[in-house]
């Protein structure tokens, strides 16, 4: 006799968000002539010299598994890295893990309960708002507002950051705004948390893309971190990605700085979430971040000529309000008149062959608006807007 | 003013055990005099022509984000080559996960609510069962007897399995024991779990190392598995991996198979575990199985003797009783008047030279036990049994 009650996922895992921009990607399936915008990923392959790397690991025959935390070797050259755009920062405290998202992923289970409170600055790239809903906790949503640029009002933020509040979850530079957390805003919100025990997530994944006023120093530049400002001690947990930085995004390595004292559990959560990133991966990383100053300083003069060119482009067409991203790579646009952004996005690329993300899918403050990915080339990008163009003059 | 509660990890997380298996190894860490034998590795680097495979790939400039579910032509081989060892599978059912502990994190994910009450056979691979206490689940534990082989008393799992279960979380062969399960129990378990609308949680990685009376036919054999008996709507999900069958641990590669009702929910927690695993390593998948049967046939032929040597040779040592095992790659073995697996592996390891895995890093059903990666060569087998003939003659 079969049972009532259906072979399903849980309630939860049900009511999690599906991907919007797959949907709408999901129309353009198949299609050649579709200009995709869609995802957050740069149009050009890693570099020669990092899949160089994994290459001669794989010659090398380095096909085992790997400590937990990563190879030595990789965590050093994290630190190091770190240290020098932050607070010094101890190799033992890196951890390396299978992408940023793993890391968000390994350190939501390690804080959070079920039932937990957790807040999140938003519109915000879905993954960070739903892995802790993974694990039971209820997410409150703090928005930022629209304007010139994108802006977060502190003040509603800290009052949303009640004392029995587990976790504040922030990205900045944000994805899909651009939104970039001015210094001060950090070291009130660490002062708020200190005083109340509340865990702060940073997913520093777009740190290295900001455009700074004087394009000369882009090459060293990198986004105000709580890493510049928090203890080693802390309740600071902050999340980082190859993919972004150095045009990464299909090799799925990542990382996370932690306390001291989190470190054994971290260990602990690797194991049984991916138990190592795979070693001829790590060792490409390595490459990666010794050699990679010039791939980020290439690439955040690529996006700055890409992200001025568009966003001077969307807002002479009728009825686009585009704010002035300060990080990440993309535009977060208004779109007059729209209330349904995934219905927008579906027309895009059915009729007009372009392939944007709905402002919805980062959620319901992002109604009414769409992110347009601009790590592409101008001349791409020039057609696209030409889509958009007509499509609008229909 | 600093917080009474100090910063860290969760209780459910902080009362994770820590791998007592790494625990030993790191008595030995620097030490180039140590044989080890203690994780659960093959001593053979991947096979040249899957390594050239991601080779290939990265030459490709294979450096980009995949679907969540995996590349279309790994699940197509995935699916025809479980096709052919079991009932027919669509590759619909099929998700690629970035390595077997991941798919067993999903899964677990999935279907694991805090509070579920979970049943594994033990002793076991200590992920399959702490996986679910992340999720905040009870797990109870049913031994396996200790005899000529291990066994299981299944009466004794029926009782165990309540109508208030969750799951059943079985891994056959079973690592460390090497227990099989056979088939009148899958189907016996099977009918039970259906009436009660218990999931059957199958880690089957170790499908294709079982070894037969007769040794000619092991080129195409495997265990039995749920996957030949259940339908595809049954609460049945099985979990994977290519790193025994094809030598390819380091490689974080697995993947599941589950009811069609669950694939979108799948799709959506791979999104939020890894996104997907790395192209260029779904690609060395896909050369594995279309070409991997001289492999796995290889490997069994090569462990079914080294499980023949060290059978003999570990039974012919005073206070040493090894049952024969079925399946996997491990002896588990009793030393008599052990009263603490951990103690005595940390000794071997100072001691002897040599590194085993403690029986209690596998539950306290496994204390008193001893476990022996044999897939190694004859000769470093032999030079293992005799340091551990010179410790036990001390």
């Amino acid at each position: 006799m079969p049972l009532d009650h259906p072979a399903v996922a849980r309630n939860v895992v049900r009511q999690l968000e599906a991907s919007r921009i797959r949907e709408v990607a999901n129309v353009g399936m198949g299609r050649d002539d579709v200009l995709p915008f869609w995802f957050g990923e740069p149009d050009q392959v890693t570099p020669a010299f990092i899949r160089d790397a994994a290459k001669a690991a794989l010659d090398d025959g380095d096909t085992f598994y790997t400590h937990n935390y990563g190879i030595p070797p990789l965590r050093a050259a994290i630190a190091a890295y770190l240290s020098t755009l932050h607070r010094p920062i101890d190799a033992s405290r890196v951890a390396v893990t299978s992408s940023g998202v793993s890391a968000l992923m390994v350190l939501s289970q390690l804080i959070i309960n079920p039932g937990d409170r957790v807040v999140a600055v938003t519109p915000l790239w879905p993954n960070v708002a739903e892995i802790p809903k993974i694990l039971g906790a209820e997410v409150v949503r703090v928005a930022l507002q629209f304007g010139e640029t994108w802006e977060l009002d502190l003040q509603q933020l800290l009052d949303a950051l009640t004392p029995d509040t587990r976790a504040v979850l922030l990205n900045s530079p944000n994805n899909p705004t651009g939104w970039v957390m001015p210094r001060e805003q950090q070291e009130a919100v660490l002062a708020h948390c200190r005083r109340h025990g509340i865990w702060i997530v940073a997913d520093d994944v777009y740190e290295r893309l900001v455009y700074s006023e004087q394009p000369s120093s882009e090459r060293q530049a990198c986004a105000p971190s709580f890493l510049d400002i928090a203890d080693a001690d802390d309740r600071v947990i902050s999340s980082n990605s190859f993919s972004k930085s150095w045009l990464m995004t299909g090799w799925r390595l990542g990382w996370l700085v932690a306390p001291p004292e989190l470190m054994t559990d971290i260990g602990k959560l690797i194991e049984y979430n991916t138990s190592c990133a795979p070693g001829f991966v790590q060792r490409a990383g390595i490459v990666a971040i010794e050699r990679g100053d010039e791939i980020i300083g290439n690439t955040v003069t690529r996006y700055r000529a890409a992200r001025d060119f568009l966003y001077q482009r969307l807002n002479a067409l009728p009825g686009i309000t585009a704010p002035r991203p300060k990080g990440a790579m993309y535009l977060f646009f208004r779109v007059d008149g729209v209330s349904d952004s995934l219905v927008l996005c579906k027309q895009l690329v059915r009729d007009a062959g372009l392939g944007l993300a709905p402002g919805n899918a980062f959620g319901t403050e992002g109604e009414g608006y769409v992110r347009w990915c601009f790590a592409s080339s101008l001349e791409r990008l020039e057609d696209g807007v030409q889509r958009l163009e007509r499509f609008l003059a229909v």
